[in-house]
């Protein structure tokens, strides 16, 4: 055995970037450093201009992303007294879609004096819904022209991916449209700043992108269809050349390991997305068993050996999340926020006393007082629409729902029917999984959520009737990205040489498992049967009130 | 001119009993008191035992009642400096139905040394729900053997009136039963206290104990086949002889006008019921003007020249009101009660502090912040059913709703489509009655909450579509009472010869008057729709999910 060898996973979320050395032998974080963005989210005005940006635009500014490379991957390496030579690879993962112009040599337009002041030259983050009338019409057009790729992706292309993205540009400012050599997506930039590489992966390209390991883009007919200018768009200003995730992208160049205190060429990963990276991190590298990420939302993944079409997911990818699988991603569009909403708005000031006197928080409160009942005890029954439907119903439009309340209904029995509706969804969508071929015989869980609410957990494994484990690190996407790092410097150099291999040294659960309880299971079985009752009645057009009372409040609210 | 005359009208309430000393003229308030009830509302021990009472047991002392003549009476002829000796009429009004049995004397069981300690020898009050066993019996009997009086009553008789709580206490106490010559409603009990006469009145007869003007009770075989021993229940147990309301019952007798410091032989009105006595002290003597009691819970008057069966009413009864008319009665069983159960549960503590230091309570806060909106803007839609439908449903098993909620949803919205929901029920309710032929033009409100909450009373104009003005009085039910009492002593005496006579003089309107803004009832019309569609959906059986997760929670906590 030689010297202790480390992988650094960069984890490049939504307000910072975060850099974990972890030991490539067992998975052990050993330090971590986080580095908020300078300019953060850039939603209000134009850095350095007083130009104000629309009501939906989400920017970034992607100079801070090399910031968080220069600033901490030294900070790690001196936190844990490491010698950069002993890095033996990098991983990186994103958000997506995020996605920025560049010119030819790779330099952000919005880098670029002549375009610095054109807020379509930055960076357009996930959260960028400015091309809400782009995606609407792309998806308009794709369904009267029968575009079978759509199946792919639950019928509909959101807002926040790539070519509703581009199109916004050409409409908005078609110079900067002109002037992009490429657009990339931040998760492929990066990789090219660290390496001089251009590797657009199979991940962003496939759940973002609508790229497929066999067809390909659509077909420039399809853009031609969009706008006779976007014909050309793949060939012009993406790449029809795509790699699996797992692979090397290349080593880091001399200046880039000059910033980053680390040996040039030190292997590099192809890019990756904060969501889909934490799979292998959670030990999934395998068909039937689905990782959830649990936060303000949940977003559910499970690999299958086949392409199936089930209906209602945000996309199936082949390579999109381990290669030689094909990645499934589902997801609810508000879990935490769900609570959070609760919490903010109603929660009563006699709890808000009891918690601060008692030193904990609300969530932990209600929490501990909804965990007192049994289940199907409250009588109430919610749906958990607050944000709409991101799968299986797929429609922004559907809202939140509760019934079942008396007047001996309290804080807590709302609190823990909003926590059941999110179960009732997630059971929804492994239903429809299984329906359509896809097994779903365990959970593994991560992200948040389940570090803090016990209850939580317990009533997903009892509405699910299935095992939940939970992921061991705090920090899936950064540890997942590390592992990537190590498979990318393959097992000559200290790593390994896949990510299966990688798995069993560098990903553990937790000891704790939360078991369905069959008397609860029984009594959930029941009322899920409600939720699906009302699921369809309210969401499959039934009864479309909900949207109808959407567009009055639209129409009332223009009346201003 | 002589001397200003004077009439007291006595309001029994649940906790305590009120006198209002009323000018007969000009129907000024010109002094009351009140006086709480020494054992207010026994639910827990038998006074001066310690014989724990079942849960849904609520019971009363009559000698309280007493003790509320003896007290306040004097009281406001003191406050007011008025003889006794010019009030020339007593009118009273009780809850109802409250029920006791007395010796052949009058004297109520439970004031007996030997009955003492039988709870089932007090009077059981109107919320006294332990006979709810009895109800769903006569109920099933009464269906199968297509007693055509079920119509009038809605389709179902009621826990709370005579005939369940007489059942219960053969049932429980056949002693008690045996030992009663007679049961009277607390209402014709004070009556017969007052004047040694008794003379039970039309208006408890017809909404409580099944008596029809023209029919009279349902046959004796219709009581042989709830339980032989009740064959003859109206004849041993009540009387078949009923006072239209307006009518004198008697003079004070000797010795309550010594305990009273009135006059011997004051004349003294036929027993009335608090929500009814209100529609005169409400100006409303005719068909076509809707009397609103609006509370914790909403009472709705109407008169009609003719008999009309209206699905899902309290009640249908000829004098039941105003003499010469049939009185029709709904109710909705939770309205005040929606906004504080609100408050109470879900009110933050950001709107608390608010209040507080702006020195208003919550439900002014909340009510101010709703008021900023207009119809149609939070996007949400309640059913009104926290406790239940009294009317059009009768279903108790039914439960509340609430939808349309999204992450942006705040607690002023969630307050006023609470207010909105009570609304379109009022709305419900005034459709059914007129598509039965019962018309409803305008309504007359009365009762805490149209002082409390201008905002309500607006969207009540909006929803309904009618105009809406509010009783003058603060204490509709004990000007209603004096005012009987004026029509008892009769114009020869200073006062009026009928009702009709005395409400031009005694009742009065304020001037504000809430009129639909014809730009909101375009908003709420629509979403009225919506909500008849629900009502519908979740009230008449195509989806019974209320009434399962009810009975999924009973046999939950059965479990324990």
């Amino acid at each position: 055995m030689g010297k202790q060898k480390y992988a650094i996973g960069l984890d490049f979320g939504t307000e910072s970037g975060r850099a974990v050395l972890v030991d490539v032998a067992n998975g052990q974080e050993v330090a971590s450093a986080v580095h908020p963005y300078g300019d953060g989210v850039i939603d209000d005005v134009l850095p350095g201009t007083n130009i104000e940006l629309p009501h939906d635009f989400a920017l970034q500014n992607p100079a801070d992303y090399i910031e968080v490379l220069r600033i901490t991957i030294p900070a790690v390496l001196r936190q844990a007294g490491v010698n950069g030579q002993d890095v033996i690879g990098l991983g990186t993962d994103f958000t997506a879609c995020t996605m920025l112009p560049t010119d030819k040599a790779g330099m952000p337009l919005c880098r670029k004096a002549e375009w610095r002041d054109n807020p379509y030259a930055w960076v357009k983050i996930w959260k960028h819904h400015a091309a809400q009338p782009e995606a609407n019409r792309l998806n308009e057009i794709a369904h009267e022209r029968g575009e079978r790729w759509l199946q792919r992706y639950g019928g509909k292309i959101s807002s926040e991916w790539l070519f509703p993205k581009i199109w916004e540009t050409l409409n908005k400012a078609p110079e900067v449209y002109e002037a992009a050599d490429r657009y990339l997506e931040a998760a492929d930039w990066i990789v090219l700043q660290m390496t001089g590489q251009e590797r657009r992966n199979s991940c962003t390209a496939g759940y973002k992108a609508i790229w497929h390991k066999r067809d390909g883009y659509p077909g420039n007919d399809f853009f031609g269809a969009l706008d006779p200018r976007l014909r050309n768009v793949v060939d012009t200003k993406l790449a029809r050349q795509i790699y699996p995730l797992g692979q090397q992208a290349g080593g880091l160049t001399p200046a880039m390991a000059e910033l980053t205190a680390l040996r040039p060429g030190t292997a590099v990963s192809i890019g990756n997305v904060d969501a889909h990276v934490s799979v292998p991190a959670a030990t999934v590298v395998e068909p039937g068993r689905m990782v959830i990420i649990m936060g303000t939302s949940n977003c559910h993944m499970v690999l299958g050996a086949k392409e199936h079409l089930v209906p209602g997911m945000c996309g199936v990818v082949e390579d999109g999340i381990i290669p030689g699988f094909f990645g499934y991603e589902a997801g609810q569009s508000c879990v935490g926020d769900h609570f959070a909403w609760f919490v903010k708005n109603c929660a009563h000031a006699a709890d808000q006393e009891e918690a601060r006197s008692r030193g904990i928080d609300l969530h932990q409160l209600l929490e501990e007082k909804a965990a007192l009942q049994r289940p199907g005890e409250h009588g109430l029954l919610a749906l958990d629409w607050w944000n709409g439907n991101r799968s299986v119903l797929v429609d922004v439009d559907l809202t939140g729902m509760l019934l079942g309340a008396t007047l001996s209904t309290r804080a807590e029995d709302i609190y823990r029917a909003l926590i059941e509706a999110t179960a009732y969804g997630t059971r929804m969508i492994i239903d429809t999984f299984e329906k359509s071929g896809v097994a779903v015989d365990e959970i593994v869980a991560c992200g948040g959520l389940p570090e803090r609410n016990k209850l939580l957990m317990q009533i997903y494994a009892d509405v699910t009737g299935r095992e939940i484990r939970v992921s061991a690190s705090q920090q899936t996407p950064a540890l997942g990205s590390a592992m990537f790092g190590a498979v990318a410097a393959g097992r000559a150099a200290g790593g390994y040489d896949s990510i299966f291999e990688a798995v069993p040294h560098m990903a553990q659960l937790k000891d704790e498992v939360y078991r369905p309880i069959a008397e609860h299971t029984d009594v959930y079985d029941q009322i899920y049967a409600e939720y699906e009752h009302l699921h369809d009645y309210f969401g499959r057009g039934e009864n479309d009130v909900m949207k109808r009372l959407k567009a009055l409040r639209g129409r009332v609210q223009i009346g201003d």
